[in-house]
């Protein structure tokens, strides 16, 4: 099949790489597109040491399963793949199993390709409403809904989100859901325009208020994004921090202490309030793409999706 | 009065200071007795710039207030004075007003003199069951019972404290009490003794084994206690932070975010179930002190308590 292929520090686009063997409990699932998500690049840049087919954000037909009723159905699916025996699996949080596989992240070839093979229950069912387009959608935006489950957000709250990237607006969305107060503060204020009917108070990241927050959200990507998050965040607030990134040099732990702030770590979310929010019309995801590339123009998609302050770009497998 | 003044970088023992006016809603009280905390060290050493009477674990005796059946009454205080009017004020939590001053620590003579000042809805009346020398280890075991305040700590839960200093030692005794799996890491294991009958696990610090834990706590007052306590904390677990210090350089925030973990600053606590504890002698802490001075030995009793692995230290005003 042809895939693209991250070896020894290089990514290429092979013609002939091997297809993917379902192992005990896994389907084999054509895929028909595939989103670019900022991991993806920070993998290619040498990121969590994998080799092999990158990617994570996927849509796809299944193939091959062991439950014939499910033959062909189109689907999303979770990308972390536990031992199935640890004490976090049994606890039902697999996706935190010491042992675990991570779709095109670690120990498992990802979605960059035309077949892909997931445990059957990694995978959800999509309703018809809900397009291809869309659907790549279904993993970030999940990643987003976690804060939902983290953290009880009401309305009448003060809430600041940083950053305006891909994951900033399908999070500025689902927060505009809970009522309350948002400001988000970014780089690319104008890219919030679309959202503007949902009542989301935006601004230049540098034009920022001095006002404190009840719940700061840092989406920056950026080491200094949680030095700023602290910085705003009210006595006894809490910061969420959704960036993967080094501590700045010099962090004031004190500040977390003294003002008895909760910083939570948030990372991968829950697929079905993210498939019904897709299905249902409440989160827009078409203005955050960008571009659209074919499978054999891969490497240019990277390429694309690595500029500065680039939304998304999708990869069409079928095509 | 008699008191010990740190000014211009020096510790001294004044023999004519002037005794402090309570202002409007404060009343006057003659101190018993105060211990020395690490923050008052640390306070002779610079930290947050504080000039005056240092000091604010105290038991003392109501000289004069409004309310006239308080004359005369056996109390302790909170630390904390708001400003009033804030909005944290007026949600309840003054003593994170912005505002504020702190007995013996910001803009307000703390307990190492004959006389204080606070506001009198500072102030908790004393049990006769409680003797003047347990007194003082209200406001720091307040600070312990703050965890449970912030951290819904169940039986079963495998809990870490890392740090056996004086706070840690209450800290310790509180966690014990909620039947929770402890295990407490420090470099003072024969410190746990009297405690063990309470079925605390202890071991030196450096022989702590390489399990995962649903809470650790950070009391160990040193840079390198975070990035221990993060090692050892089980995914979706929580880490309580105690310790106020910078962060260690290149502190790896990725384990926050992909570990779902939960950072809590803690400080202050609440008053009424530090008292109980104590009046029922739930807690104990003759084991926790190592020396008793008069107040004009005070420069010979702060470097008793500057010194390693000192214990408590307490400071008697009347005699």
């Amino acid at each position: 099949m042809k895939a693209i292929v991250f070896k020894n520090n290089q990514l290429n686009l092979i013609k002939a790489y091997p297809e993917p063997k379902p192992e005990k409990g896994e389907a084999l699932i054509k895929v028909i597109a595939a989103g670019i998500c900022r991991t993806d690049l920070e993998i290619i840049r040498g990121y969590m040491g994998f080799s092999g087919v990158p990617g994570h954000e996927f849509v796809g037909r299944i193939e091959s399963c062991r439950n014939q009723d499910l033959l062909g159905r189109r689907v999303v699916g979770e990308i972390n793949c536990g031992c199935g025996d640890c004490l976090f699996c049994r606890q039902g949080i697999s996706r935190h199993c010491p042992n675990r596989k991570v779709l095109g992240i670690l120990n498992k070839d990802g979605v960059m390709a035309e077949y892909l093979t997931l445990p059957e229950t990694n995978l959800h069912l999509l309703p018809d409403g809900l397009s291809d387009t869309e659907a790549i959608f279904v993993e970030p935006l999940a990643a987003a809904y976690e804060i939902l489950e983290q953290v009880h957000i009401k309305p009448g709250h003060r809430v600041l989100l940083l950053g305006d990237g891909k994951l900033g607006l399908l999070i500025a969305q689902v927060i505009g859901t809970t009522g309350c107060e948002l400001t988000v503060a970014g780089k690319h204020t104008d890219r919030l325009k679309p959202f503007k009917a949902k009542g989301i108070i935006s601004c230049h990241i540098n034009q920022l208020n001095d006002n404190f927050y009840d719940i700061v959200i840092d989406a920056t990507g950026s080491p200094q994004g949680i030095e700023l998050a602290l910085s705003r965040t009210a006595p006894q607030g809490k910061v969420v921090l959704k960036s993967t990134t080094a501590s700045p040099a010099g962090l004031n732990l004190n500040y977390i202490v003294i003002n008895e702030i909760e910083l939570i770590g948030s990372r991968c979310g829950p697929f079905p309030p993210a498939i019904s929010a897709l299905a249902a019309k409440k989160i827009q995801v078409m203005p955050l793409i960008s571009h659209h590339y074919n499978l054999t123009q891969g490497l240019e998609a990277f390429r694309q999706a690595g500029k500065p302050g680039a939304q998304k770009v999708i990869i069409w497998m079928e095509k």
